[in-house]
């Protein structure tokens, strides 16, 4: 089992926000995550909840600016907040902030030079869970996953493919499509070549018409969000989803944008939610 | 009347959260500060409650790391984040975080450089909330001051010094007696020349000696804080706040740092304190 690193560590409502580095033999590089571990997790076992960044972000966004840690300590959630890549001077990159660090898209990339380091999808599901399991007072019978943009898409994706895993979903501002908008055209070309089947095989509308979950996914998405035409195409997913039998609460929010003011605005909202289906 | 040039703005809670610049005048730069309108300002001018901010702050940590906008919202407070200093190329800086630019001290320097520029008392009390009633739903006659560290410093000063204009007052992490630690000893030589009565001035543990005011002043430090021993010395404040009839309810927080992690925990108390001082 890789060794974590302590980086950081803060008392919040109860509870503790840590940071933690560790060595990635998956992705071949050093990865830094948080996990803020609600005072619930001291009399036993506390549900986890994974929270998947969108472009750009890291650990910090979601614990900084979200508010996350008044609802997870009330309803005593773990929340684990990864990287949105792997990372490294050794690490292929690119200028654009739209693709390579800091633009994983939870998948596997395919294509040279992405193909050694971009894994997250792997990350996310079988390494990472391993060092929580080991280090934290985490109850992995209980898991949900939620997430923003392009992490509110990957944890579609990801709840879609393990259903049993990730019991719960939910997602602000999502893209719902990458296969048919300019950051996913981009970032699987780059990453899994031309179109091809390899492209459904991650992309949430296409996703979900081959395997609905049983759940009901809950999604946030504000009116005022500058990627709401271009990037996010909600009506294409929403539209999927009554065609397949996915349950879907699809809110559109007045005057709100991409935000993490936006996100905070409904946190508890989204909380609850997992909490209630998460509730042992 | 100085005009304002919105930088931002964002939806939040109901409410919108708005930045902006100004020229001051009497600070002889541009001030950027924020803004969260509460959604009650709709029906009518809302109360006031300013947040002045520790060294090497901006409006951004409060409005970004606190969760203040959620308990502003629930009791309609309007909350103002001005900066923590004179900002600009042609303003003196000192390399130092605790000295120039970001620090402040909310007192008016008068030893060069800093007499021309640095005047950040009046800059809060005389010419910002100038600008919030000429252009905001705000209702001067409610209005309450908070801070953290150097700012929660700034708001117990100001509020001993105007219990009239600030009817309520409290702090996170505040430096209680800048003329005995080194922090302040650093400014204070700095901005107002060798130990006299300037500094008597501007010290809390001094002020409150001679003018206690009618209200009780709310503070919250973290027994985890790094600064508590050096540089916040609340014992020195109690002690003061007992002998001389003010009202004082510390509350030592077991565990807590002097980060907003710790602030965001216990911004519901704080909020809920000035709300019912203010209630109409």
């Amino acid at each position: 089992m890789t060794e974590l690193k302590p980086v950081s560590s803060w008392k919040s409502f109860g509870g503790t926000l840590s940071v933690h580095d560790h060595e990635s033999t998956l992705l071949g590089c050093t990865m830094r995550f948080a996990v803020y571990t609600p005072p619930q997790a001291a009399l036993g076992p506390a549900p986890v909840l994974w929270y998947l960044s969108g472009l750009t972000c890291t650990w910090a966004n979601m614990m900084e600016k979200s508010g996350v840690q008044e609802h997870a300590a009330r309803h005593g959630l773990m929340i684990i907040a990864p990287d949105t890549s792997p990372r490294g001077e050794h690490v292929p990159n690119d200028d654009a902030y739209d693709l390579g660090q800091g633009a994983g898209f939870y998948l596997t990339a395919t294509q040279a030079p992405w193909d050694r380091h971009y894994r997250m999808d792997q990350y996310i599901t079988d390494e990472l869970p391993g060092l929580i399991a080991a280090n934290f007072p985490a109850d992995m019978t209980r898991q949900g996953i939620f997430g923003h943009s392009m992490g509110g898409h990957g944890a579609i994706t990801l709840h879609l493919k393990h259903p049993d895993t990730y019991k719960s979903c939910s997602a602000f501002s999502p893209v719902t499509s990458p296969a048919r908008v300019p950051w996913g055209e981009k970032a699987f070309t780059a990453y899994l070549g031309p179109p091809s089947i390899a492209w459904e095989h991650y992309d949430a509308t296409e996703l979900v018409k081959e395997r609905p979950s049983k759940a009901l996914i809950l999604v946030d998405t504000g009116t005022a969000d500058t990627f709401l035409e271009t990037q996010l195409k909600p009506e294409v997913f929403i539209k999927a989803c009554e065609n397949d039998g996915q349950r879907l609460d699809f809110r559109l929010r007045e005057g709100y944008g991409h935000d993490y003011y936006f996100i905070a605005t409904f946190m508890d909202e989204h909380i609850s939610h997992h909490a209630k289906a998460l509730a042992g």
